[in-house]
């Protein structure tokens, strides 16, 4: 290799650390660079009105010479989903194994964004770019096709585990490489990032076989149509209710938007076992004993307009009712908690008996608890490590646990968002930052919505609006009609319309008197004056505290 | 007594049922009601600016005549907190123990409500109201107190156990009263009404003693200082802290308005034994060692303004940092996580030690779990079973737990808020409803703000509002004047000049070529024309659908 190994390796986090989400770091030798994972985030319950976040991604474009390929461990939205925005802006490979790409390039369609050059790897495969080797390794997550990377650089090698779990009995049969890992460990690991999101948990996660005799149960016990709500993406979970069902004779119907188009590709690309005459659409259903029907629906996370939300809600074509079972085959991701319950409670209410997380095993985590983080740390023995994926809490927690492993304190980096970590020969530092960052994405607009406009929307879904329209004449300044108010969101309006004439008579009393003192000058004035008498009087009337908008209008008249 | 037993006994939940909030039940029978609890909830996530949700009462105006007290239970927000709204409507005595009555009084204070008819009454104790004998009976809560009520009527003994738990080690070393149910259960008990919220956990709760040990292991470890988050109510909890403290020749130091506020009413009261010479202000914690110091505090659910959060945000005067250990002794309620996973996350950001749920046994819950519950069903073999206090899958998970201990299905009824259930001597059935529901108080208005108002701030808040001004001369319908603009969360204006201004011009060419051809009619086809023409661009240069309001302002020029 031609560069020289006096030149530092930079790991750059951009995305990903102190939070759930929007996965992104940079990897970086000399001139070259490498991209890990490309996601978004899902807004915070304060972003209002914001459909997701990406990464700050500047110092990628500042820096497209070097960018050899983006690498995606997964094809979860928290790694995959600002790949659209992304090749918006810079073009390089994207490598990745077969599912995890088959669903890159099925978003990249919704976008209408073609061309893109997409490398297809697989576990044992290695490919050089640039002055660094990356091998990818097999994971268990919670999605097919998962995988590690271990990246060798001039310095020594990098372990990135992705999102990992340690499943000895997976539904596919290809349990995490463990030796593969041993090999690296057995050589020298230079660096370790690793998955944090379970580092609160003691123990270790169970195996996704494990459910599945929750699954037997339920199955062999319901008289009724049974109803399976889980993430799309979870073709293992998704395999075995299919298996089940199949088991008990009934044929299977997919019902959402993404259970139904993830379910055709992974059973297109042989990850999905979906027997041909198992299968029925919707309109077929009537046709089956409702002992003999099993339903596939998006939903468990509650959301509006899904599947299951919509089952619940009597707004779909299967109406769920006395007799079904309906199974909620996942856990609420935090800030769900709510929408999830509603469904539960309108599930209970139609009289369904309803089966989630609480009352049985119908869930395992795809993220390794601290027992499987030990193994992993004994196994690669790393001289560096960098908790990644996971917020605060979770990175310090797995900080700790990496110390109790006998990784010493000063070698052990709490990362976030834009830290530049230098790695020499000789020893590692936190070296500065770049630019980082979360853009709020809301409708074509991508970053143009920030602080200023997110605190107009609390305020306004706080208390609503309150505008005063004050005409006047441009070249006198006189007063030349009655003020207009408009509201919003404030009050309802036909039951205060007193009120809205008390505000009309006092602001036309201030324009008017202003005008006969100042004749005409500067508005402003006359604005602060409306502002604060209108506030006044509203907080006295409703303690309340709309946004007050007075608008002086200026006609030629 | 006088009322003649051909009467039926109606019971008619206000509140709380379907929910977890606002617990509200009467007990009517002939000329007599009574009215359990008074509580307030929290406003749900989608109930923007609304402080809080009381129940209707509408039912209870109506049959002021008749009603003879309300019966407290205990003293937290959702059994007392619409007691100010409810004596603005009717006056009644309010019967309490001693602790809750403490509350209800502070609590009218801050409303500026003197007067009230208070009676303090005590475990053991009955009152003869009309008809009714009502007993109050110990139980175990997360706050002293606690009663459950044995009403005597004239078709039987219905029997209300108010929020409960079963604890016999509790920290006031007055276990539930278990021997008077029994004797209630010899006796034979017509209907029970019993607290559902954990009735989908399985086994018992444990004592409240059982985190002490947790205590004493977190004292025992600490060298700075200890800082413990929780609710002030619990009194339990925040003797045990102080406890420990002492033990470990630790000051206390009371933090946060209810902090202060109920320890000291639960001081002076007797429930809370706080020796003087350990409890000290703020300012006096510069004269300790950090080894030497316990903080006790609010802002165990992570809410803004708060002393932990405060604290966590460098806010306080008491900042948080390395060496510092902080105990978060709560769950967090549904709908908090995000909100208590940020101050988690925060503290461990500024380098304190922080122990919560998720790590330790620093939290159990006041409510009785299913192996309790099914102690009271053996105990009390009621006629007639109505779960209370829980959202519909808690209360359908407790009614399926009362059919498996031996109540007839025909006899457990899952009411609804506003549902009448009828007991009569021969059987009992939901006959009917009377007007319940939500009312909203924001501000000063209660009731005001509806569905209309809740809708405006929720489009509000995803998109803001774009409003246009027209001036026309309203004699003659011309326009007179440029267009005004007002825009609020919606684009950063700023950057968005050139769009303002495309806006504008447009607005100006309809409403001008309108007046050439309509020469100043009806102004709602030039308001229809502008917001559809608004619409339709804003759309296509942004994809937000903010509020559009055209206001044609008429002038007298």
């Amino acid at each position: 290799m031609a560069v020289k190994q006096t030149a530092k390796l930079r790991i750059i986090p951009l995305g990903g650390l102190g939070e759930i989400g929007k996965n992104m770091t940079v990897i970086e030798y000399g001139n070259d660079m490498i991209v890990i994972d490309c996601g978004l985030a899902f807004p915070d319950e304060d972003m209002l009105g914001v459909d997701m976040v990406i990464p700050d991604m500047t110092y990628i474009e500042a820096n497209l010479d070097k960018l050899r390929a983006f690498i995606i461990t997964h094809g979860h939205e928290d790694h995959i989903g600002s790949i659209p925005y992304a090749l918006q802006k810079v073009r390089a490979p994207i490598y990745a194994t077969r599912f995890t790409l088959a669903l890159i390039e099925h978003k990249l369609e919704e976008y209408g964004i073609l061309n893109a050059d997409l490398i297809c790897t697989a576990p044992g495969e290695s490919v050089e770019l640039g002055c660094f080797k990356i091998e990818f390794i097999k994971v268990n997550h919670s999605i097919a096709g998962a995988v590690a990377l271990a990246i060798t650089t001039p310095l020594g090698v990098v372990i990135h585990t992705g999102d990992f779990k340690v499943d000895y009995t997976p539904i596919d049969d290809e349990p995490i490489d463990i030796n593969r890992f041993a090999q690296y460990g057995a050589n020298g690991v230079l660096a370790l990032l690793m998955d944090s999101t379970n580092a609160e948990a003691e123990g270790s996660t169970p195996s996704e076989k494990e459910i599945g005799k929750t699954f037997e149960k339920v199955f062999s016990e319901a008289q009724g149509r049974i109803i399976v709500a889980s993430f799309a993406s979870n073709v293992y979970r998704i395999q075995q209710v299919v298996d089940t069902a199949i088991r008990h004779k009934r044929v299977i119907c997919f019902q959402g938007r993404s259970m139904v188009n993830i379910a055709r590709i992974a059973s297109e690309l042989g990850y999905l076992n979906l027997p041909e005459n198992c299968i029925v659409e919707l309109e077929q259903l009537k046709n089956y004993d409702n002992s003999k029907v099993c339903v596939l629906t998006t939903g468990s996370q509650g959301e509006s307009m899904s599947g299951l939300f919509r089952m619940a809600n009597a707004n779909h074509k299967l109406s769920v009712g006395k007799g079904d079972t309906v199974i909620i085959s996942a856990s609420a991701i935090p800030g769900n908690e709510r929408s999830v319950g509603r469904v539960i409670n309108r599930l209970f209410q139609r009289g369904a008996n309803v089966i989630y997380d609480r009352l049985a095993d119908v869930h395992v985590s795809g993220h390794a608890r601290r027992q499987e983080l030990r193994m992993m740390f004994n196994i690669l023995k790393p001289k560096y490590f960098i908790p990644v994926h996971g917020e605060t809490r979770h990175l310090y927690r797995h900080a700790g646990l990496a110390e109790q492993m006998g990784i010493s304190q000063g070698n052990i980096f709490v990362l976030y968002n834009g830290n530049v970590l230098e790695i020499s020969s000789k020893d590692a530092k936190i070296s500065g930052g770049v630019s980082s960052g979360s853009l709020l994405v809301d409708g074509l607009g991508v970053g143009d919505v920030g602080a200023a406009v997110l605190r107009e929307r609390r305020l306004l879904s706080q208390a609503g609006l309150f505008s005063v329209m004050i005409p006047i004449r441009s070249s006198t300044g006189e007063l030349i009609g009655m003020p207009e108010i408009v509201t919003k969101g404030f009050i309802y309006l036909n039951d205060s319309q007193e009120l809205i004439n008390e505000v009309k008579q006092q602001v036309y009393a201030i324009a008017s008197e202003r005008i006969v003192k100042q004749n005409g000058t500067d508005n402003s004035e006359l604005v602060a004056a409306v502002k604060s008498a209108v506030k006044q009087l509203l907080m006295e009337r409703t303690r309340r505290t709309p946004i007050i908008i007075p608008v002086v209008l200026e006609v030629d008249a």
